[in-house]
């Protein structure tokens, strides 16, 4: 195992002292339990929003505190459900009367902690709604799922939610606003190359030297096929024909296409990429009106790509030109 | 080779059409010569900014091309200089009659090249000034290079320049800052693992299962040490100490300092190797103003960092903070 870390049980801890430091004019991080808030707080009446899951794919979700964003995000170690007493403290945190939205991957250890935090908070007066997120068509049941894993569409559900709240909306505005966006977003990711947790100190998976894994998970958990290594084309297409024939809306609409790198990607190889996915769903008779191209939601040191379709229509493309500025994410106008 | 390409000589020509296609706001692309301009052009009377260089740094240099940074680039073949009929074409597009600055990283065929275009300029009746950076402190010359190689300091540089040319200021004094930033700004990286040329198909130069390479450069050329795998610290140090002994100022000063990914670190690694490395700064009386900490310029799927400190005053501060809004590098306040 060659990494930059130093004891492999302190690596999230040492990483978010870092992240921290780097970042006092955008993020408070607490330890003890651990959460990261926006620095300037969320303002008295307007709504929280709050994401968390394991460590591990960065920049999600620490990277996408700040403004316009999330208010909190609870990191756990790597590849590890955060705990429920770190979901109440942040939760705790970002209320400021309005309640507060949690938005949860479909993993089992999140949904179950993510359930208990809720309970704990509703149980200190806060009202808290909280919206799955399984927008991964890769599998129907997986290694740490009950149910499709919630993936790329995760980050874009962030930021429409992020500008929903600093546009003033309430949360029951804003907990459907996630919830519709779930129904109507679509993702499939591939692997080239494994990753390895720190503390395993192993690759998480083998694949040989020309093999490839379509439908990976964001944690190495196996997906649909492992085939020989095929030209980008053939492996876009591989991705997007899924993705196109489970979208539950039609030809004409407008969405926003990300191509996704799973963290080892050169950015060169995504835009290559995203050439192809942006032919394909225009073939598909749909146009185009934004886009995301880089590691956003990430798998350590993986190399492969993701691929998310979102129904855009002039709410959610106003919400996603609002303004944002997070260490991860950051756009002004 | 795994990679996300299909024919090994058609990644440039095929990723530079999906960055167009990604980002018509910002840039347009031409072929025939290849080259990256602004999409809403330079305004009469301002300085034009450009760079150039081997592909596969990305999101340098292309990447930093759109508003309050770059307003071309000349994008070559990987790890291939661009040719001076390209930088002609692109000094063309972005002469609005204030002259054209050429930011130039040290290597020998960039060098070359550039030196050609700026006559080739002049020529055209273009005032032209090229600016020459060579802040990679690992060795004095290398593969590539008569004297230090161009590194990380190119990054900053961009923004600094495209910045002050925002702001109205005369060609000699844009190139009077871009020589004074790189007067003062230092680099050292390292490398993990290798990266690949498509066209070669194999890596760059190959390293035991615990050994890594101190002093790395961008393209793999060998640096100062290989040596076994050490703690993350332990490597900070060993960037840093040579860093720091070369800077031309003094202990007291205020610097940017910035951690950049080679292009497979995980950005929990350059986070917690962020950390080492202000620790280290503060304790050599630097006071750190600013930083940036993430993969800006990248050799392919090479895993590994380089750390790059340059000094900073109030106008340096001043335009550092300036909006800027590229496909690679964006904020707003």
């Amino acid at each position: 195992m060659k990494k930059l870390i130093n004891d492999p049980d302190h690596v999230v801890r040492e990483s978010l002292e870092g992240f921290a430091a780097a970042h006092p004019d955008l993020v408070r991080v607490s330890f003890d339990p651990t959460y990261v808030v926006r620095a300037d707080g969320v303002p008295d009446g307007r709504v929280g929003v709050l994401s968390g899951g394991g460590s591990g794919h960065e920049p999600m979700h620490n990277g996408f505190v700040g403004r316009g964003m999330l208010d909190a995000a609870c990191p756990g170690e790597v590849f590890t459900s955060p705990t429920p007493d770190q979901m109440l403290a942040a939760t705790q945190a970002v209320d400021a009367g309005a309640g507060v939205l949690h938005l949860v991957k479909n993993y089992t250890g999140d949904v179950m902690n993510f359930e208990m935090a809720e309970e704990m908070g509703e149980g200190e007066g806060i009202d808290v709604r909280s919206v799955l997120i399984d927008d991964d068509v890769a599998v129907e049941d997986s290694t740490y799922t009950a149910g499709r894993r919630g993936v790329g569409g995760t980050v874009l559900i962030e930021k429409l939610c992020g500008a929903a709240a600093d546009a003033g909306h309430t949360l029951d505005e804003i907990a459907d606003l996630a919830r519709a966006c779930n129904d109507e977003v679509r993702s499939m990711g591939m692997a080239l190359t494994s990753c390895t947790v720190p503390s395993a100190g192993e690759p998480t998976f083998d694949l040989g030297e020309n093999e490839i894994e379509i439908g990976i998970g964001i944690h190495g958990e196996p997906g649909r096929d492992r085939i020989p290594l095929e030209s980008a084309d053939e492996i876009v297409e591989r991705l997007m024909e899924p993705i196109l024939s489970d979208l539950p809306f039609k030809e004409g609409d407008d969405v926003l296409l990300f191509v996704n790198g799973m963290g080892a990607t050169p950015i060169m190889e995504l835009y290559l990429c995203y050439r192809k996915a942006l032919q394909l769903a225009e073939a598909h008779g749909l146009t185009v009106v934004r886009n995301l191209v880089g590691p956003y939601i990430t798998s350590l040191e993986m190399a492969g790509l993701s691929i998310t379709i979102l129904r855009m229509n002039e709410r959610r493309t106003a919400l996603w030109d609002a303004p944002v500025h997070t260490p991860g994410l950051r756009w002004g106008r």
